[in-house]
């Protein structure tokens, strides 16, 4: 089993993340994106998509896709459960990830990669009007992502799930994205405090 | 239990066919999103994010997001299974289910948002260009796409899953977005008649 990992972008660090939640460790090669590396022909034979990151098993099959790796080492290893557990959890776990990825990671996203001079080859074309309306949904998703923490201490209820796991490397992501959390969103920032201190958010 | 659901949108339509697909039937509301009745105080309520479907739980838990209802009803009722079966084959619908979300269905959307007209009061504000960056990725996608599908009957192999319901729905949002699947895209073709022709594809 191999992952094809990188240190620079937000998406290879979810799975990183929820392997270290699970204390799985993979053998690992790294891909240079600020390189191109993953748009070499030895990448894109792996994942025809140019994405990061790619999980080859033993027998040859390529699983890419973030959290599809996650759902895989779920299911060998359910314990910690970082997808909720029964049929209810689960769902509310799968609405929050989906929230935050569809609201905010992508918003996120679309700031960074329309408007970062470091984005211009890799986002083509970048069409900076496209990151401007995205702008409002950034804060308008942490207003309310800030009014469901202060009923909770989690993102999906009172455990620790993929959902905060992507809403950490998101708020992570602003930095480059030239976002801020904003001033008042004091729950945002708790939360983000308590989930940066946990020792997965190193990986 | 209520599902909100409102027939003109692709995403409600993607939980429709699967609840047909599982045989389910579920008491729904229609939400009519040409008139904004997704934008109203009393919709707002179940959905701050004012998006469609809403499935509400007889104990008043909200469950949104298309593929999260869809995620609870499999753990209810695993037959048949939607979502695959073991680790490896469930993280492959999972990274196939995400691939067409992702590079597909997010790509047809922002040409319909951004160009159709009759989503200026929808989409604001519309970014034209935005759209036009993401027609060739639809094509780029099909194109891989037929190739895959020359390999196997489904999109994510054997058996019918939830990333054929998107990519169904994905297809027939094309019509209204002023898309056309290429003419050599053979295999895509195949496996469009094929899983139109389900009964569930009438949902």
């Amino acid at each position: 089993m191999k992952l094809y990992d990188s240190k620079v972008a937000p998406n290879p660090r979810r799975t990183r993340i929820f392997l270290a939640e699970k204390g799985i460790e993979v053998p690992t090669e790294q891909v240079d994106m600020m390189k191109m590396e993953h748009r070499t022909p030895a990448y894109t034979a792996i994942n025809p998509l140019q994405r990061m990151p790619s999980l080859v098993l033993d027998d040859g099959t390529v699983i890419t896709e973030s959290l599809a790796i996650c759902r895989y080492f779920e299911a060998l290893q359910p314990a910690p459960p970082l997808f909720g557990v029964g049929a209810k959890e689960s769902a509310l776990v799968e609405m929050w990830s989906r929230r935050v990825e569809n609201n905010f990671f992508a918003t996120v996203a679309a700031v960074f990669r329309h408007l970062h001079p470091a984005m211009k080859e890799l986002e083509v074309p970048q069409v900076p009007a496209w990151a401007e309306a995205n702008k409002p949904r950034v804060t308008q998703f942490l207003e309310l992502l800030d009014g469901e923490l202060a009923k909770r201490e989690f993102i999906a209820g009172d455990h620790f799930s993929v959902a905060d796991i992507t809403a950490l490397c998101t708020v992570d992501f602003m930095k480059p994205a030239r976002l801020a959390v904003p001033e008042g969103a004091a729950n945002v920032k708790r939360w983000h405090a308590a989930v940066s201190a946990r020792p997965s958010a190193k990986a």
